[in-house]
């Protein structure tokens, strides 16, 4: 069994209420449900974190290997929930935001389509209930940074 | 717009390679895509967080309404990814650990069965390319700890 076919595993122990402590390789952290977090996280919050932490590393290594200079690469996502049951996200928003001298809006289109149907893993798992509405921006100090809806 | 209809955000910051910081309603979680992970997690790591806490949440307070009172309840949740891009969870195996005095077999078939199919909103969200095999196991004091699969 080689490096890619090793199984990613997690460790889940209840520790009281709706609390649980997760365990990934040793790396340690805390779910809960409630309002009082504290450190911890919902799993609907970390489904956005996996979501757009995937497709945030896929545009920043595509933007990179076509020499598209980010002075900052930052992204908001977030999701409204059904009213009903299951309440998963009947959609999402992803917003990519770019800054950098001479940052070409077809290399961030082609960055965003590439991460959304080649490489994200998280993308690909993720079925047509949910509603994905993708924007970026740019800021490339020519001009005022300028809002798109991706594939427009 | 009312508590529900609230959306959930996150903001990820690119904070050098593939590492990204993350801000989730003030709290702080990094991510990373190599091997040197120091406290960051990966998004298909925490995709799998996401997902197992969702239904283990959901058993813990279907157990808990069935008056089946739970000294332990351990999950663990590994996946194995596809060879190709993109490299999505082609099958997932989540397994439940029960211990306690009286834990019915039929108690934690309906708590899993309730969660997969009617609350678990991470489980809603995920298509049919991802193989989830679930099984569980009881230890109730009065007999050796059983295996058994789901639904058989």
């Amino acid at each position: 069994m080689n490096q890619s076919q090793k199984p990613i595993s997690v460790n889940l122990h209840h520790s009281g209420a709706l609390k649980f402590g997760v365990n990934v390789d040793g790396r340690r952290i805390d779910l809960n449900s409630a309002e009082a977090m504290g450190r911890a996280f919902t799993p609907m919050e970390l489904f956005l974190v996996a979501l757009g932490g995937c497709t945030a590393m896929d545009v920043q290594w595509i933007m990179d290997r076509q020499r598209q200079k980010l002075d900052k690469f930052d992204m908001s996502i977030s999701g409204v929930r059904r009213m009903e049951d299951p309440r998963y996200y009947e959609s999402i928003d992803i917003r990519y935001s770019f800054a950098g001298p001479g940052i070409r809006k077809d290399a961030v289109e082609r960055a965003i389509r590439l991460s959304l149907e080649k490489y994200c893993s998280v993308r690909a798992m993720v079925n047509d209930s949910v509603k994905v509405n993708i924007t970026y921006s740019i800021s490339n100090g020519t001009q005022d940074e300028a809002v798109y809806e991706y594939g427009k």
